[in-house]
Order: structure tokens, then sequence, then C-alpha cells
């Protein structure tokens, strides 16, 4: 890591000029909070990525919409609950009425507001709930430590922990800072974001250079995680910079912005290991490293194969080193290489043991490796031996708890 | 269906001229059949279809290679237990001695008989106890509808029932049958084949007819399952054709050869569904038939995406009608449609229910709903409506059972 880059305990307030806010607006959940939101004291530029579902909920197409404009955004509201997708025109209208209730109470443009929407598809969000809760919220914003926690609480479905991040770091003699949240337990398998993330910074940059640092991260983060192979309909990954570091403005690639990058990347590394962790059901993270593959591209599809491989994943949660699988997985991932030179390893914090060699087993211990294998950070290294692009990717195990929490997630 | 051809009892011995036998070989399980050996009195014109994963077992290169030469196979030879897979040169060599145990056996050259695996990848066949095995079932050949089922029964491996199919039909005055018998269970999302399918029949047909026949066969059917989404290193489709039945040659297109193909498709049908109805755990069989997309291509990818979804077999198995999983599953298949016009509706023995309407929620009974999806075969209907073309795929419900059996495979 970048020295220059430290990683604090922090989230979306630790950047200048951030509040955020927390309600329990009885969308659907009951007896806890659902509704969050976050508010600059001025304009931010803004960069996002979105789901490459066709379907697309209605919050992502409000918010792509406007971040392509270059709208000068002020807020994001979020709500869990109810995901607002797969309802029509009248979903664009709940989207238009929810940011709305925000620009009225804080003072800015309908379109200055971005929202985010997770939950159940197909349903319809009960708006007078969601007014309220708006309001109430612009009451209540704080800058402290506390209100951004408690707002990366109230974005939860099934994900059992609260995921945040923050890094601070000097350019040229300013202290910048990013703050993020972000939330994603199943429907996980980003494309070009992930469910929802949202990343805050009082760094001072253009919108160009933003969506391009955005680009990168995503690409090696988010993207880079499964948990169960369904590309969502809300998957919204944003970031708003207000500029009240007080840093040179970045517009142009060089030392500051590889530093943004680097910072950025950082914290979104975090969240989506985290969230790849806390999969819905996972007792285990799974981290796949490709290496030594003919290119980029042959060693992320590769990596993404495994990670999102069923029979992997149940071996994972079995705790059997059933290497034949991952081979196999990385045979029909649709990359082309020479099977018989592949090595693979399973390591974590219980040691590293080498179960394939040129493609057929390796001389180890089943004992050894059910230890290996019985850590809750598991690491898969797939030694193609062919090139030399190297690729990560996180998941999770495969249990019974997923099933159970996906048979009857509606009621 | 062909009023001229009739599904009736029968197996991979029901045409003319072809025998079966099975033996507990002890490879790897205990007190049960593990091998199984079909023999026609005479050569075959042969046809097959073979995993696309790029690590292919070594009884796949060693029948891809004999199939292509047009070598006259006399027998095919299977194991269960161990699939000879990531096993390099070795597995290749053992191959070859078990194909020469056979073909000592039944007096024929060791290229005429095919070998077929399935089982734990990376493991090294006994082959000794393989050899012992060939020539125990060299002795007891029989052609009875018992000896048929006996050798289905040996080659499954999780599955929980023997799959095998039969049709008689007509072609020129002359009776011809068609019988074949498969497993699997899982590791099943094939691409240019099941996992092992064998088919036998007594027409007279040239080797690029028998070509032609399965390929469009196998698309239609094999190719439109899946259980899990891992297209295994062993996928195997075989047709043996020894001419027994007297018809005129076919070797050109025609009602001959339209009515081979479709008895072809009957009979494969009707295992790969049952292959999908028995995936590893299941308690329903999915059907998901895509309507008025536009094109076969369109069809048969937005069917398979959605049949393979974790999420959507998940809400099967908890009987939940969450439409917005298929709808979003159809969302992520790389078509392109317009989710504003997509109609779903499930079906099933209790009845059809209309679950969505132009993309949004249609108004329905979740009662009913969960009372259609109830019954152990469940239908989606998508329509599209947006082109004339129309596709079905085949899987299962994701059950508890399923991660139980792959958490722990191999011991």
């Amino acid at each position: 890591m970048n020295m220059n880059i430290e990683l604090i305990d922090g989230g979306v307030t630790s950047p200048a000029g951030f509040k955020a806010a927390h309600t329990a607006a009885g969308i659907k959940y009951k007896d806890r909070d659902d509704m969050a939101m976050i508010v600059s004291e001025s304009p931010c530029v803004t960069a996002g990525t979105f789901t490459t579902n066709v379907v697309k909920a209605a919050p992502v197409i409000w918010d792509k919409r406007y971040v392509e404009q270059g709208t000068p955004v002020r807020a994001v509201v979020i709500n869990a609950g109810i995901a607002n997708a797969c309802t029509g025109s009248e979903g664009l209208e709940l989207c238009e009425k929810t940011a709305r209730a925000a620009a009225d109470a804080i003072g800015c443009g309908t379109s200055d507001v971005l929202v985010a929407s997770t939950g159940v598809i197909g349903s319809k969000l009960p708006i007078e709930k969601l007014e309220k809760g708006v309001r109430d919220m612009a009451d209540a914003l704080a800058d402290s430590r506390e209100a951004a926690h408690e707002a990366a609480c109230a974005i939860m479905t099934t994900d059992t922990i609260p995921k945040e991040a923050c890094a601070k770091f000097k350019i040229g003699g300013k202290t910048v800072t990013i703050g993020a949240m972000t939330k994603g337990s199943g429907m996980i398998h980003p494309n070009m974001s992930t469910m929802l993330s949202f990343n805050t910074t009082d760094a001072l940059i253009s919108k160009e250079m933003l969506s391009e640092a955005l680009s990168i991260v995503v690409k090696d983060t988010y993207n880079m995680i499964s948990v169960d192979g369904d590309t969502s309909t809300n998957d919204t990954c944003l970031i708003l910079a207000n500029g009240k570091a007080g840093n040179a403005l970045i517009d142009s690639h060089g030392e500051a912005f590889d530093t943004f990058v680097a910072a950025l990347m950082e914290v979104n590394r975090m969240l989506a290991k985290l969230m790849a962790g806390d999969g819905e059901g996972a007792t285990a993270l799974l981290e796949v490293k490709v290496i030594n593959a003919t290119s980029d591209e042959a060693a992320r599809t590769l990596a993404k194969s495994v990670v999102s491989s069923s029979l992997v994943k149940a071996a994972v949660y079995g705790h059997d080193a059933n290497w034949g699988r991952i081979l196999c997985a990385l045979g029909y991932s649709g990359v082309d290489f020479d099977p018989d030179k592949v090595d693979i390893y399973f390591e974590s914090a219980a040691g590293q043991v080498n179960v394939a060699s040129n493609g057929a087993a390796a001389d180890y211990s089943e004992d050894e490796a059910t230890a290996v294998l019985s850590e809750q950070e598991v690491t898969v290294i797939c030694d193609i031996k062919s090139g030399g692009f190297d690729a990560t990717a996180w998941g999770c195990d495969l249990t019974h708890e997923y099933v159970s929490i996906n048979a009857d997630y509606r009621s």
C-alpha cells in the first residue's frame, strides 16, 4: 500500500462538509432503520457506475440520467426493503417524489438529489412513508462518526454487518479524505458496479478524472466479487466529491490522481471483501488468485469462474479440498489455456498446501488441506504458468443457510 | 408427437443386436454395481458430442478421437465412482487398458471400444479392478430388458433414479428402435452434450446423417438443462447404430431422416427432463419456456439464464412466486429486450397464474401462486412479446440437500 494512505475508522461523514442521517420509515422492516441520507453542504462533482442488467430499477435510471448530465449533487436518499425495480413509469415518479422531498428540505433542485433502493423486486414503494422519512432525516443530519455508522446500518438487507471504510492521504500537502459505505449480501454478481456503494470525498477533482478513478477502482473491486452469480437490477456505486479539502484541482493524470485512485482502491477493496465475506449464509470468505495468465482479461475471467462455481463454493463450505472442481471451473470459463500446466494451492492462516501440479493431483495430506480450508478466510491460488497477468476475485461458500434465506426471502 | 413414434418401456438392449452387462467392480462404491458395458453383435456407425470444457477427461479424449476417425464401434465400457479426469497421460493409458480388456474379451480392435467415466475428478482408476470387471461383464452379456435396466443403475452416482427411454417407429415399413440410458445429477450444465448418455439403435444410417441427427437433438435436450451451472469435464453423449432393423439406408435428408430425428428427440428430451428433475437434492423439476423472443439464440439464452439462477431456484424450493428474480435473470442474460413488455406465468398441475404483466406485478393471489409452485413439476412461461422464437430449458430447485451432497462429496 502507498505509505501516504492511511486507513482509519470512518465513514461517509469523515470527509469535510458531509452529513448523514437515518430513520425507521416502516417501509417493510419492523423495528429497525430502513432509510439513510447523505448530504453535502455544497454541490458535488459526482461519478457513478450502474448495473448492466437490461432490467434497470427506477433509481438506477434516475441516477444514471443526472450523473451523466453532471448535475451538482447535494444529496443521496437510500431505502432498504423494497427495490423499486420492475415498477414501470410509476417507479420513476416515486424517485422524483422522493428526490423532491429531500430537495425541499435541504434547499436544492430535485435533480440534485440521487436515490437508491434495495430489497424486494416488483413491489411499490409506500411514498408517503418515504417522504416523511426524508423530512425527519433532514432535521437530524449530523457529521458525527455515529451518524455515518447508523446510516450504514440502515441500508442493510440480509447483510449481517454494516460495511464502512475510510482513507486519509495527502495531496500537495493538503489532507484529503475518502469515506464510504456499502451494502450487499445476496444477488451479488456485479457487472460495472456493486449492489449499493456510496463514497464521499472532500477532494477537489474534475468530473472526468473522478469518473476515470471510479471506473478503475470498480473493475478491480466490486466487479471481482460474486455471491450467487445473479447480477442485480439495482447495482449502484456513487462517489460525491465536494472539493472542501483545499487541494489543487485534480484535472489530469499524474501523481495526485494516482494517489487518489490508490486510496479509493484501498477503501473499496476493503468493502468488496467485506461484502463477499458477508454473502448470504456465508461461513467463509473465498479469495481466488489467478496468476501467470496470458492476459488481464483471461486472468479476471478465470478467477471469476472459480469464485462463482456452486460446486467449488459447496466444497469450501465442507472444508473439502476438491481441487478437481477448481480445474473444472477454470476449464469452462471460456478462456483457452493448457490444463496440463496448472498448479493449484489452498492458503489460509493455517498454512499453504499444493493440491495439484501440472493439472494432476499433487502429493499432499488431506488432513492438512482440511485444516487450511477450515479457516474463515480461504485463498485458492491457480498458477496458469503461461503468461504474466494476475487477477483476484472474492466470493464465499455455499451453505444451507443461503438456501434457507433465499427459499423464502419475501415473507 | 409424430403419431408414428411410440415411446415404450425399454433401454439400450431394446434395438436388435445390442446386449448389456453390469458388475460391482469395487472402484469406489461399496455393495453396489459401478460398471456397465454395452456391446453390439456387429460393428456400429457412431456419433458423439462431448464436453466443451477446456479440461477434458481422458475418456472424452479417447472417444472423441475414435468417433471422429469413424472406427467401427463394438462396445462402450462405463464406470462410476472415479471420473479419470485431470489424470494426465496416465489417464489415457488407463482408457486404452480398459478398452483392450473389452476388445480381447469380445473379439475386436482396441479402438473399437469406447469408454466413459463419471465420479471424482483427479483420482486414479484402479485398473486391475476395471479389467476384471470388463471380463466378468463379457461373460454375462444379455439382451434382456433387465440387463439394460441394471446397466442404467450401475452408472449412477448421486442420481436417485436410473434413467432410460426407448422409442419404436417405422421407416419404409420396417420397425426401427432407439434405446437410451443416461446418468447425471450434479455438475450439470452441459454444453455440446450431457454428463453421460448412451443411445443404441438398429437403424441403418450413414455416419454423416447420424452425426447431424445427434447434433440437432443434443441442442434441444441436454444443452437446455442445468442443475448447477458447472459444465463437467466428462460430458459425453454417444449413439451407436448397427443397421439391424433392415430399413433402407438413411443417407440424406427426407422423411426417414425426419422421423429418426423426431424419435431420437423424444427419447432424449425425456431423459434430459428426468436428469434435470433428478438434479442433486432437487424436490421439483423446473421448466422454463421463453416465447416470442426475437431469435432462436435469444430464446435459448434467456431460458437458460432463468433456469440457472440460484435465486430463482431457491425461490422455487420455497414455493415463493418471486417473479422479480425471473425478470432479473432475463435481464442479465446478455440478450437485449424490452423489460416493459414481458409477461410472466407460473404453471403446474395445480393451474396457471399470471404473476407479471408488461414488466410489472400483475394482480394475482399469492396463495394461488404458492399452490401452483408446490407441485413437483413447475413451469415458468416468459412471454417476451417481441418476435416469434421459443425455447424451453429444464432445471431444478436449489435445496439444503444440494449443499449437503456437495459440501462433502468425496468422503
